[in-house]
């Protein structure tokens, strides 16, 4: 019995899993609606009205049985499978994006890169090999990727996005501070990290 | 007669605040809390409950005077003054970081970036100069920054943050995927790319 989760629904059962994963908790122990509420700045109301759209598994008194709650959010975030990703634009933030340990922590894996400098195509970064932009295409039509994270400059964002839409990518994650847009069938998000100084900014003014 | 705000609720802020600039609309013009809402996933329920929380400012059968809510919610966060942040962890996230357009457009400026490889020590990326992290408190006492971004290796975040707190930082922004700890009175907000993954992973196979 799944409900629509709204946007922030989606992230904060992104949360929950993440905390009962920092927990390390053995699997025939319980966790509170306080506690996962406290963990990630929420109320246990919240948290229970987030966890009953996928069906009420708390016990009363008791809270939820960590094995219980990892297997439902395992199941929402297809954590018992490996889900590929490939990457377009191999600067800064595109190497950062290769390295970054949280992605493999989650399941994700990027198996390819794409660039257009030459002088990037066909060198090898942490196991993954950066291809020609121009045979986007070829090389993904023999891959199970649906996934695409864009980390090419502004300029060159709409450009690749329509590349990535006319390959066949499902779901594309635009790193590119501008708007961008995407037939309705594509799934976009867009990362806006200036967001995270916002929020910041405005927890060091309003201190609670 | 500000109310506080879930954590939610800041980042539903800072998007409608991100859509009114994307529109360009001009200042006598008003958008519904509809209008609102569909652009960034939500209610219009739920953008009257979030507006209302600093005073009434819709009118009815009108919706938000551009400039009145422009003006709300420049100065929740502080759109009217530029905002100092230092950085620390030149390596590809840092150097994406400090070249990051997103962070300008919305008034944070890095104003000193600091790394313990000799190499980047003395360098200047985007004219940012790069300083000895063993300088840390000397080089910051002189400056108005209370925000850090961490962008070092999980191995090194809570060493770099117990310096970063002891040389009176009061905000941290950490890109490093591991759980860091701060004192009570300094705000911390971890920044985890895979969750993004996970929410367009959701989207991916629930959509709706």
């Amino acid at each position: 019995m799944e409900r629509k989760l709204s946007i922030s629904g989606i992230y904060r059962l992104a949360l929950y899993s993440r905390h009962l994963y920092s927990l390390n908790k053995r699997r025939d122990e319980y966790i509170s609606s306080q506690e996962l509420g406290d963990a990630i700045g929420h109320t246990a109301t919240q948290v229970r009205k987030d966890l009953t759209c996928y069906g009420s598994i708390g016990e009363p008194g008791k809270g939820y049985k960590i094995e219980k709650l990892n297997a439902v959010l395992s199941s929402i975030f297809g954590r018992d499978k490996i889900k590929n990703v490939i990457l377009v634009g191999v600067g800064n933030l595109g190497m950062a994006l290769i390295a970054y340990k949280g992605f493999k922590l989650h399941q994700f894996r990027i198996i390819a890169a794409f660039d257009k400098d030459i002088r990037k195509i066909g060198r090898r970064i942490e196991d993954v090999l950066v291809y020609d932009i121009q045979d986007l295409k070829a090389v993904i039509d023999g891959m199970d990727a649906q996934i695409a994270i864009l980390a090419v400059p502004p300029s060159s964002a709409q450009e690749v996005i329509d590349m990535l839409v006319s390959s066949g990518i499902k779901a594309i994650l635009n790193f590119a501070p501008i708007k961008v847009n995407v037939p309705d069938n594509i799934k976009l998000q867009n990362v806006d990290m200036s967001i995270e100084l916002d929020r910041l900014y405005y927890l060091l003014k309003n201190p609670f």
